[in-house]
């Protein structure tokens, strides 16, 4: 049987843990980051100029990176849940140092302690945004 | 409860249909890969230069594409299953005409008529590989 699509509970707690990671993207707060990333050696997030696998590996690329320069504007948003553990969350974002289209898509699985990103793609777009 | 990892069937399935939907890419078989995306205003695919929201807006993208050129070399990959329903699969890839190196995200849901992709991004990261 297919998995409900937008079970409302479900998508309303998706959308406040991906709203908890994009303020704690753009505070740069670590340690927020760290809790809501999968700790896992199967967890994975690809950057714009990176590709890091594993949990450990993520986590010591954010305590490397400079602090600044990380807010966005976000301009395109699609989270869509699958039965009451999974959910997928697709946005497009702006930042003021680049014409470029940034898009991030994170896969959220339930664990035990609560959502978690099990895996990440950021990208700046190929062709401008002007 | 968290989801079992990997399954080792459940594994076996997704890694199936990941290389079916390569061998399709890579062939431009576009019936096949049109049948392995879900068919939904949900889905999406975020491209190397396109954002593309809807199957029917993926569907027009492929149908419109040159089928030259689409070869590549996979030189990493990581397949991830969550419970039996759910997955992600990520892969690095090289092709001939850049020396970028391209990254592929999809995640993967059981529906009624098999594995399906809802949600992909592919880009081509901003450092070169050489």
């Amino acid at each position: 049987m297919s998995p409900e699509i937008n079970h409302p509970e479900t998508l309303a707690e998706v959308e406040a843990v991906f709203a908890e990671y994009e303020q704690a993207l753009v505070t740069n707060d670590v340690d927020v980051l760290d809790r809501l990333f999968w700790n896992s050696p199967h967890t994975l997030r690809y950057g714009a100029g990176e590709n890091l696998y594993g949990f450990q590996a993520i986590q010591d690329f954010r305590n490397a990176r400079p602090s600044v320069g990380l807010s966005r504007t976000i301009s395109a948003k699609s989270v869509t849940t699958f039965g009451r553990d999974f959910a997928v969350a697709n946005v497009e974002f702006t930042r003021e140092s680049t014409p470029r289209i940034g898009r991030q898509t994170q896969t959220w699985v339930r664990m035990d302690d609560g959502w978690r990103v099990v895996a990440a793609h950021v990208s700046l777009m190929d062709t401008p945004k002007g």
